[in-house]
């Protein structure tokens, strides 16, 4: 099969038309039907006005009924419901990171897990104030797992990485009581507020909504993201490939699903086992091909180059494909409809951790120490079950691009360092980037993240805006499912930059980089983080000066609300094209996308817009507003 | 006022209309019509079918629509619904507990907050490992207070206090992997698992709910109770007043409310300080009466024989009866209704605590280490407000009984040894309660615990159950507002053994006891589980095989679902009057109450039961089965 140079959204929508026929062929359900099985949906939960924090309940909140029973107004169910979104998306995220501790907790010279990039265990090492000169490596790592771990549930103290941020930033924080402490405790905080006769003062519950996002994103989504390197390798650039044509007719296809690289690098490793491939063509096949769904996909398609088959609303696709032996999942964004779809083909569907347990499953548990043979019984099950396979039903559609992914910002720094003349200048910062966004070859940066949601035409919010920004000389940051949108649409290739505005091509073509960079999975915001305040940094002006804003116009999941609170908290816009139930109080409205409350605190706010041309004209804008402050 | 024997529900309904009255007069709103407002209440939301977890929805379950948009079928909605509902109730008991160990982390000697019981403290020290032999007492209570403030957050390892169960239960909680470990980490975990595409298998939902009480009533809660008890000193038998009849026409009235007793316990210590006495008297006040709402008034009713007002659903009664100076508030279980309620009136609604944040109040905010200035600037501002007081509003009913309160484990106890032959027996044990027991003077024990709810006729269950059970010669034990009703009625009375059966009557008069005791507060309930597992130990069987059950029949919030996981997961067969959001799923229903899921895992489960009649009977039968099967 050729590569796509772009692909447009009616193909996509064309190839899961044919998907889903397929699917008819053996009575197999779908999001689609179950989208309009649920509709309409409730007016209520939508706009955050019920209540069901205590068994008085449920309470909805009416004109006729302006309180709950407890008293409670509109203002504060809604905000009550806003913050355990929020500790729900808190908990997942930093929860994956407590994993990555745990991980580095079991590395071992020789073993399942090891150090791929010491120096960058040092640097942070150095960071945290722990000694590295002379440790053996391994030491270090389980000294530095244990402190990291400890972030979780220290009894005094704020999060290590939050020293991370600007002084300016730290400075907001700390007057707005919202700097994080450890970081279950803030998800216990959240919890308590909102238990019934607690918090309902609004301003009280955004506050604590922002602290518990900064513990994940400056907590831990980053030991998530910084310890993944450090044990898989930063990521780099390099070119795979994107979209459901990765699939192979001949092989044993493998889909790695979720969130966590630890069992994924495991699979991966495995599917490169001389033994695993040889039993491979014992059964007929050509080979083992992995492919990766969502942000265990981000993960091994940044570190190994493993094709990205699709982002949260394909994930079915890759199934009705009846190409694909086993899904292999780890955590988070897994449609429970894998069970049930599975066994409408010969797909293996493999649970593989405690906390993400689903009916239909085969539950191979998997344990840091005993990861080489989880991985290798995972892999093996596959191969095994490529006999079943039901040839019939094969039907790969015939969309494949290319992409270059792997931009860390270490690697940012590193495509820099191309352009900077090392006999004037420092290398190893972001000074040229700011200097091309002074001069206006650049206008500005948007960072897109986030999931899919079936309320917006799935891909065309992420596609459609990348395409008016890189047009309008906007360099794209992405991650996620956002990324995969990108890559699956061609966005992600070199070739992209004939998509750009004058200045952003020229930028492309003189770095070597496509215009939309792909920094990772759903934790790697906290790149972006990083990457923010190093430019600000580089620039001495605040983050919420530098021409940069956040967007999430397809969000789903509450981790996305989570990030918003954190990425609002750095000082950075963001624009949402879902509603995170919250429209039904106009206080909680008012604090989180007026000028009175968190703009006030943290001098950014959100933006919900569910128009998406209007969402990318907004943007832009601000982008401009931002540089004629700056005179720039 | 003289003190009513007993009184009947009917006679408490009488006052609380004549309450209603008076704040008719003013425009005051009521739970009484916020409940007609709310009525109907939501189905979806009542049977736990409907899910607000990602933002693709709310989705809710019908024959229709039998799977929600991700796929998730009725039975994984249900039990990550029960898992939520059992963090945030675990979260805010917990906190409790950490609140006081934070407290424990600033006594010093002389100080706002010093240790009044310091055998108690050495005595745990010795459990945890902790060496206390020759050191100062205060540096052991800082020494024990971090390593307490750590059970929220170490990376490994279990509950300390978990090494209190016996050693089956203890192997039954290993078997069924539910040990708890950190207490936060637990939080996180509930959060974690049930976030979007994580855990739909409702097995893993209820042993995780399993696990999160755990550490909660044999973690968080205990180390409330415990460390309270060193602070505060562990309650003993006294005497002490309850209902409504408690405040004084003539005085300064300070309602105490809430749950943590180290902002009530400097309102008293000020409230009897002769310069705020003389300033009361300085307007026209005989003095200043501190009375107790909800646990808070649990807490400083068994410390400090303050008089109980009443329990959650009378908590507006006290401010309409028009005397209330001030309301003086920490966490939970606080109407936020109270903020607009005491602006009909002239009472100050006082918050203290960053957890409860209210519109409507004034925010005093209680910190350990100010805790002195800060109880003090809330009694004076109380005495300064009597002055404002509408004498055409008041309006005390008449109705005050007699209790004795005070029996903590440490206290039942003692009352035991004072019917032990000490010539011929060990003291300090719970040996001569295991004798009359399997005698039959007393056939049993009900742990009868739990808010009230308008879902239940108010203090009816209660108190019909109470009396019910003591005329079946079974003993019973309470805390929260389960305590207040018994309390209120008169049952907590030495004279309430003329209710009683034979034998119960014999042990009353014999041990001096009430045929109800009072143990306490909510996080008490953690005295009960120590109870049974002394019980346990000093007979030779295990917990499930002694003849005791749990029940709570008017509960309401998420702590009474967290206690009733840690009650049934150490062996206690529990009674509930309101169903936790959970008749959706069969199949959690049956894990929940049958016999293939938590009976088969913790040897105990939950029974639902709305026929407070049939409840009585089923709890007396199951104690009968209980007996019979140990052949006694």
């Amino acid at each position: 099969m050729d590569y796509d140079r772009f692909i447009s959204i009616e193909r996509m929508e064309q190839a899961t038309e044919s998907l889903l026929e397929n699917g008819r062929k053996v009575g197999a359900d779908s999001w689609q039907q179950r989208v309009k099985n649920q509709s309409p949906q409730c007016e209520f939960g939508e706009s955050g006005t019920c209540c069901r924090i205590c068994s008085m309940g449920p309470c909805r909140i009416t004109p006729k009924s302006p309180r709950g029973i407890c008293g409670c107004d509109v203002h504060g169910i809604v905000g009550r419901n806003y913050v355990r979104f929020t500790a729900g998306g808190a908990a997942a995220h930093s929860d994956h990171g407590r994993q990555i501790m745990h991980t580095l907790y079991e590395t071992k010279e020789g073993g399942a897990y090891q150090i791929k990039d010491p120096d960058k265990l040092k640097r942070i090492a150095d960071e945290w104030g722990v000694e590295s000169e002379g440790k053996d490596i391994y030491d270090l790592a389980h000294e530095m797992a244990y402190k990291g771990l400890l972030e979780y549930g220290k009894p005094f103290g704020e999060q290590l990485f939050a020293q991370r941020a600007p002084e300016h930033t730290r400075e907001l924080w700390e007057k707005a009581e919202i700097m994080p402490r450890a970081i279950d405790r803030e998800i216990a905080t959240s919890m308590h507020m909102t238990h019934m006769g607690n918090s309902s003062l609004a301003e009280a519950l955004i506050r604590q909504s922002l602290r518990t996002g900064l513990c994940d994103g400056w907590g831990g989504s980053m030991m998530g993201t910084e310890f993944s390197d450090v044990m898989f390798g930063t990521p780099k650039p390099l070119d795979t490939t994107a979209n459901i044509g990765v699939m192979e007719r001949d092989m044993v296809n493998i889909v790695v699903h979720g969130h966590d690289p630890s069992v994924s690098e495991m699979v991966v490793f495995y599917a490169n086992d001389p033994e695993m491939i040889a039993l491979a063509k014992s059964y007929g096949a050509k080979g083992i091909n992995v492919v990766g769904v969502c942000c265990t996909g981000n993960e091994v398609a940044m570190r190994q180059g493993i094709p990205m088959a699709g982002n949260f609303l394909a994930q079915e696709n890759i199934v009705l494909t009846g190409a694909c032996e086993a899904v292999v999942v780890d955590v988070q964004c897994i449609f429970p409809a894998l069970g049930p779809l599975s066994k409408c083909f010969h797909t293996k569907f493999i649970t593989t951790s405690p906390i993400a347990r689903m009916p239909d499953s085969e539950f191979i548990e998997f344990h840091e120490a005993t990861a080489a043979a989880n991985g290798k019984a995972i892999v093996k099950m596959a191969v095994e079950n490529y006999k079943n396979r039901d040839w019939d039903l094969l039907n790969i559609p015939d969309l494949k691009t290319e992409a270059r992914v792997g931009y860390s910002v270490e690697a940012i720094k590193k495509c820099l360092d191309g352009v900077t003349n090392s006999h004037v200048d420092e290398l190893g910062t972001l000074k040229p980037l700011r200097d091309v966004v002074k001069a206006g070859v650049i206008r500005g940066a948007v960072a897109m993240v986030g999931c899919n949601n079936p309320k917006v035409r799935p891909d065309t919010a992420h596609i459609q805006l990348m395409k008016k920004l890189i047009a309008n000389d906007i360099i794209v940051i992405v991650s996620g499912c956002s990324a995969q949108a990108a890559a699956k649409a061609g966005l992600m290739s070199l070739e992209a930059k004939e998509l750009c505005g004058e200045g952003l091509k020229r930028v492309c073509e003189l770095v070597g980089i496509p215009p939309i960079l792909h920094m990772g999975s759903c934790v790697d915001i906290s790149r972006m983080m990083v990457l923010a305040s190093d430019l600000s940094k580089d620039w001495g002006v605040n983050i919420s000066q530098v021409p940069v804003v956040g967007c999430a116009p397809e969000w789903m999941s509450e981790k996305a609300v989570s990030i918003g609170n954190y990425v609002i908290s750095t000082g950075i816009d963001t624009f949402l094209g879902v509603d995170p139930y919250t429209k039904g109080s106009s206080e909680v409205t008012e604090l989180l996308q007026g000028e009175q409350g968190v703009k006030d605190w943290v001098e950014a706010c959100f933006t919900v817009e569910t128009d998406i041309e209007k969402m990318g004209d907004m943007m832009i804008q601000r982008i401009e507003d931002k540089r004629a402050a700056l005179c720039i």
